[in-house]
């Protein structure tokens, strides 16, 4: 599956200035510099205001150079400096984590009540998440709509209050000595990057190729036969299992979706041009994350003591249209796949 | 679509004898018979123990023959007597729907629990309805799969009583004198047809064909650029409206499955060799009216009162589950269907 290997003929080829050490080090230094950029826009907008547009923006461009970072240390490792970056490492993953699960949280909401307007054949009020779950249902919606507007109430009181809770841990966290021990490695990388001495004229095809293998790899082994036969039920095979937490069998397409993304950033070091069937992919696999973390999160709110049974019924219908739509990902991931591997 | 008129290339012109009057007498002289010997059966079996399997054989027979003389009393009206006809037509639809709710019911039930086994990740325990549903869940499922039993045992409580009245409705229908003066006409068909004076040379081809153009006509106007795009989500749209009932959007499909039998028993008067291809696009379109029933017998279930959240959660992800069987359907129909249109 997808033998796109890094060979002369590849577009890879094509790319403009060096691809040896000194390429890693431009990459890391601009993405440093983005990352100092993103704080300091932060800070200036105050950072506070959850929802508001600049703080939001700030956050997802210092989430942004943050992956790029530890995505770079994780695949040319040898080129720089061990030590630098072992302890860095661990410092990026929390950082991205922490910064993440707002922004989580809040799409996440915004998808599931999304999905119940859907499924109630309304249209969602307006974009973004808002007042719309808790609107009134039309006169004639009586029964079970009353079911989706009190699953949307729930979801959206406990989606919107793990969100808050994102939110001061991620200014806490930003406040923290942790951070500011993070940020002042960053700013002397915006400067100086920490190759080691054989870096400087190194070929850097050889590990990219070696993160594209892994990438390749793990994708063969996804069951991409079964998903490419629509309507094949894998997805909601224990829908009603008593674990709501995320499914064992969605693991490999998630752990395929970070690999993805790696071979991307590390194409990034080497090439500027974008290779859309890349990110086409990588968007099939987002989707197929989102939906099985509100899948998830719809079957947790259904452990809600003392909900109504239209409540549990609205959440069971909403579970199952998010398995779907991990299935339906899963489809789209193979058909992109697919013709990746016949068109090179 | 499926332009497969019944020109002189067409397989239908090889057919063997003739395709005149006669050759629609011959057939509802046979079908006839069918009948009365199904009767027969049904009488010698006993008829009473619901579930056995002579009766049921013989029930199933009993509504095939009713099914095929009263679509050829449709489809070649006009070559039939018109008061005999004209009388004989309601009595059948009758007894077609009176027969067929004990195994619609029974079949409904087996799906579900089928689709709940399925959805805990559980092997049905055997083939056939049973106390599958009853069967405690094993010890390390606890929380929702509590949940799916209970759905299954109030599945099942509710379909079982509904199958064991149209069970003893059927009976009384079959002891009735509206029955007995159904199979009186019946006994007469099976040596005399009353054909109208025009009929015996006439063609049958240009009734058969339009009963044809009626299905065509019907198909083309189907959603069905719609249906081969797969997981496009359509039949879960108003999953959640209040009304339990089948949905509105489903009628096209339930009326193209009736037109598309009157199309295959006008068929069987005229030739012998069966469309292996019509057989398939039924079938879908049986699938997709039992997904369709079956779904809304699960959101019909989750307005009992007083049911626990845990069984409503998997009423719900039963009812989402079935509609996706509902597109699923739509969509190997499309296949199917598309198929014929391009190979004829």
């Amino acid at each position: 599956m997808a033998q796109q290997h890094l060979e002369p003929t590849d577009p890879l080829s094509g790319h403009v200035g060096p691809s040896t050490g000194d390429a890693l080090a431009d990459y890391l230094r601009s993405q440093a510099t983005e990352f100092l950029r993103a704080l300091r826009q932060h800070r200036d907008s105050g950072g506070t205001a959850a929802g508001a547009e600049g703080p939001v923006d700030a956050a997802r461009a210092l989430r942004r150079s943050v992956r790029r970072i530890s995505a770079s240390l994780h695949t040319f490792r040898p080129l720089l400096d061990a030590d630098w970056s072992e302890s860095l490492r661990p410092e990026l993953a929390w950082l991205s984590g922490t910064l993440g699960m707002e922004h989580a949280y809040g799409s996440r909401l915004e998808r599931l009540l999304l999905a119940l307007h859907r499924l109630s054949g309304a249209v969602f009020p307006a974009q973004g998440v808002g007042p719309a779950a808790h609107s009134a249902p039309a006169p004639d919606r009586a029964g079970l709509t009353v079911g989706a507007a009190k699953a949307g109430a729930l979801l959206d009181r406990q989606l919107t209050l793990a969100r808050t809770r994102a939110h001061s841990t991620a200014l806490q966290a930003l406040g923290s000595s942790r951070f500011h021990a993070v940020a002042d490695t960053i700013a002397v990388l915006a400067s100086e990057v920490p190759l080691v001495k054989s870096a400087t004229g190194a070929d850097l095809h050889p590990l990219a190729a070696a993160a594209q293998e892994r990438l390749d790899d793990a994708a063969a082994a996804l069951p991409l036969v079964t998903a490419g036969h629509p309507y094949n039920a894998e997805a909601l095979v224990h829908g009603l299992s008593p674990d709501p937490s995320p499914h064992p069998q969605d693991a490999p397409w998630h752990q395929v979706r970070l690999l993805l993304r790696l071979h991307r950033y590390a194409r990034e070091v080497l090439t500027s041009s974008v290779d859309v069937r890349l990110l086409t992919a990588g968007q099939c696999l987002d989707r197929h994350r989102d939906a099985s973390e509100a899948a998830a999160a719809a079957a947790q709110a259904a452990r809600t003591p003392r909900i109504a049974p239209a409540t549990a019924y609205a959440l069971g219908v909403l579970h199952a249209d998010q398995r779907h739509e991990v299935e339906a990902a899963r489809f789209a991931f193979q058909q992109c796949w697919q013709k990746q591997a016949v068109s090179t």
